[in-house]
């Protein structure tokens, strides 16, 4: 015996999200059957309307649902500053610090050989374009991850920007705060002996 | 500044899923925005058609897209056999080992103080009515879980059915097959020893 074909449909839509397996994809199917009708169209809206209505940032390769996105448009940002991100998502976990009022652009992705990744997968060309068109942007805050991905995709972006005069930075490495050195791994306590400031 | 609303609804319906919280809903909204158009809509389908398409069993309890289910209607099967499971998904299951030709029937839950979750929350009043009116039914095998409140349910069962003259048996509790007994708890080896069996 096997499930009735809507629930079987329902188990094969959640396998393809990631980090969803077949257990957990089961699961979340039969508590679909037992949500109520209205979240259950709510949710399936939901799907369809980000889909639809989203799309990425021309100027800054963010998601946004008008084009400029709100970041881009809005002129009152100190617009001599961008950081450059991976994704989207990074854009709002900078944005919740509330200390940074500068641009941003994100690269939708990073540099991996081992997924056959390279510069011209990226939204770099648009990165330089702004660059040529807006004499203003004094520094470029190269905040990718602290992966060897990240680390090898903002010193590709070193190489390339510094020639043309632009100041390229990297947001610091070191112990996170409320982090004990006794957990810190050898790499960060490296880096963060490296990166030592005076008090 | 905030999501763009389509992505801030979608994380929402997505926060609502059981064992999903807001850093995976988060990164499974973006994941949907980058999905291809197609498998978004039919995901979107999947989500609609599981829950319109789908109903309970009027005799079992069961999920099905036709009423009575697939199983209640084969007359193939042994009438004298009624495996009671806590969920859908269990039937699904014990269906999997293709060795029961019997019938089901689907409490849609366990009693549970607790949560608050008593008889008459639960799918019996229909087994009862099936009891009643097929004499051919000869005995309930309880496949309620192996927690408190699936030994409570299966207990509560028994003493409710035992009285009309019908045989009432629990699974075998013991140490799952390929299982080393260095790991195996004390009450499943208490259990196992309690229901040894002469080779």
């Amino acid at each position: 015996m096997q499930y009735p074909e809507p629930i079987a449909k329902l188990i094969d839509s959640y396998l393809r999200l990631p980090g969803i397996g077949e257990k957990t994809a089961t699961r979340l199917a039969f508590f679909t059957i037992d949500m109520q009708q209205e979240d259950v169209d709510q949710f399936a809206a939901a799907l369809r309307n980000a889909k639809r209505e989203l799309h990425y940032c021309s100027i800054c390769g963010n998601i946004t649902e008008t084009d400029p996105c709100q970041i881009c448009r809005d002129h009152s940002r100190d617009q001599s500053k961008i950081i450059v991100v991976e994704q989207a998502k990074d854009v709002m976990s900078l944005e919740k610090m509330r200390e940074y009022h500068g641009l941003y652009h994100v690269l939708q992705g990073v540099l991996s050989p081992m997924e056959g990744k390279g510069p011209d997968d990226l939204n770099i060309t648009s990165l330089i374009k702004r660059l040529q068109n807006h004499d203003q942007i004094k520094e470029i805050i190269v905040a990718t991850n602290a992966t060897p991905e990240g680390e090898a995709t903002a010193m590709y972006l070193a190489r390339l920007l510094k020639p043309a005069g632009i100041k390229v930075t990297r947001l610091a490495h070191g112990l996170a705060v409320g982090s004990d050195i006794e957990y810190a791994d050898e790499m960060t306590l490296f880096k963060a002996i490296e990166g030592r400031q005076e008090i």
